[in-house]
């Protein structure tokens, strides 16, 4: 089964995404899954994110297009990541480094053979004119050599250090999801070495302090009460049960988070 | 053809529905239809609601996946219902219920064999870990009898009575939808044993009363003017041609309504 | 490969989208594609255009379904087009024509034959109950002269005139996008022959005025700043890189727009 990702700061009320479609139900019939068009417009960092954190669990040969693309038309390359078991194609701008990253060694490829491309190319939307039709040719077979040079000074992207340690761990906040979930990049499973569940813990969140319970889950806390989980990203987050913990602390991602257990 | 619906209270700006189709993807080929991921978040009423009303029109053999979840993670359970004609994975917080009921007798099994689920499961999202790989082996043929024990006692939900008589029908308001047209609870084609069309009636809403004509369609009413009608659902709504009747009003879900004829 | 598209203004909150998937697949197995349904409500001219934009890319055969239809119910027709290479499904209310006219020349059909719709048909959602079978049978290969008899007095709409002369050209807006870029009617090849890149322009707006640089692509300009550029449509468009020029200059669909250059 072949399979072919989309993910964009597109939105979902102009049709940049269809025209997408479009392009690619003429080369390929693989099934195409959008993984979301509502990245902040122009947020590579919170693209690079979603992306990291989606595709790890996406069958191996999966094909994902990623357009978050300020440079579009500008002298920005175009890029394909042959990374382990799975295929990543957008704008040399790092959108697509820390997805990369997660799957292990990766080579990049600059797009460059316009036999793959549409033939009228647009200035303003190289998603539809350039990265679909080269992931759909991807999809039916071309090799990697046929796309043009490996390069190694791609654009890189970091998304945020973190420490843990004995009695304290340090991070950002990397994303805020729909329920108001603060998610930060502590990674949880680390955390856990030095942290139990049911306990008490202290988190200075830019300039707001709060004690709450560190729980497996929402529901472990009475309604509209604030506590400290690890989400199902492997990722340690602030929430509220059933309530917005990004409203109630004003968190944007960046702040930054510190914890003492 | 093998269907697999999803709905869920996710929102499309993260990517956890992504998340699922990922895993979905890993284990059957099924054509994945999105009901919607806008419920609002935590309302198992309006989740169950939308499933009920959207349900019956798939083919036989389509299996639903639905999480509107605000107890995973605790002792809630899972279950899958084989309903008639039809099968529904989800939690076992009386979302799945009415869709159920509307298809007819059903079996309720709580989701035991862990060879069904994926091996890491996080609290916080069984629909991804738990739900989604159920549903997609079920579509594979597993039988239910090997998903886990039948269930009897299995949390029940209500939508609200309507009650409709000769002059006079009650019930309350169960849906808003984006159009801002106020859907009831009470019966379309029961109610037109004693109504008919072109007649005018006087509604209460809440706290608010008008005087409107009870017509086919919206088109019979002059543009932003209020009217009475039953909609695609079969259900009897209040509309204001080309405008928004909830905002006018001030509708909400649950409002009471009680109307004279 | 079949494909059938969607387009309406029910927004993605309700199931109305998925009411109408789920009637397709008792029909046929065709890819569903959606290319939006966030028209604004009611916007027959907003949906008209996003459709003519949109439709030219996708393959031969394509079947389309567009609804956005405040005079469903009412003796407004249901028509289907048979337009050059592709067909059109939905009301005769002017949404489909300019979409059929960008493919060329086109047949007119009014949709009568009730064995190609639902058996119940509901006054309000001509949309799931006619428009989407009669497309579903008309990927499973219906004859056109099936459906109804070919009419000639169906509802034309027009999107707006533009002219573009030697050192002026005239039009209006006919979109603003997500990224608050001002889609107008001028036609951007046309434009050029007059007009070079990288050259001052002065632009009337409304009441607004501004002189700008006439450049490829937004990453051209500093960020934040307004800039003129063919978009990827061939559409002569207002932007701000990074920025949302809707906003800035409170543009709005029907705006006219004058370009001295």
């Amino acid at each position: 089964m072949k399979i072919l990702t989309l993910l964009s700061d597109f939105g979902i009320k102009s049709s940049y995404v269809a025209q997408m479609k479009s392009v690619a139900l003429n080369i390929t019939d693989a099934k195409i899954v959008d993984i979301t068009h509502n990245i902040s417009p122009h947020n590579i960092f919170e693209g690079a994110f979603i992306l990291k954190t989606t595709i790890p669990s996406f069958p191996n040969g999966t094909v994902h297009v990623a357009v978050v693309d300020p440079g579009v038309g500008t002298n920005r390359r175009g890029i394909v990541i042959a990374a382990k078991t799975q295929i990543l194609v957008g704008p040399d701008n790092g959108l697509l480094i820390p997805a990369a990253e997660t799957l292990g060694t990766f080579q990049v490829y600059e797009i460059k053979n316009e036999k793959l491309m549409m033939k009228n190319i647009s200035n303003t939307f190289h998603g539809r004119d350039i990265f679909i039709p080269v992931a759909a040719h991807i999809l039916n077979g071309v090799y990697f050599n046929e796309i043009g040079p490996e390069i190694f000074d791609y654009k890189k992207l970091d998304l945020g250090k973190s420490t843990i340690k004995d009695k304290t761990a340090e991070g950002e906040v990397l994303y805020v999801d729909e329920f108001g979930n603060i998610v930060t990049n502590i990674e949880g499973s680390k955390l856990r070495q030095y942290l139990d569940f049911k306990k008490d813990i202290l988190i200075y969140l830019d300039k707001k302090q709060m004690r709450v319970s560190f729980v497996k889950t929402y529901g472990e806390q009475k309604k509209n009460e604030t506590l400290a989980t690890i989400g199902s990203s492997n990722l340690f987050e602030i929430s509220v049960n059933q309530g917005n913990a990004a409203v109630k602390y004003k968190a944007k991602i960046g702040d930054k988070i510190k914890i003492l257990y």
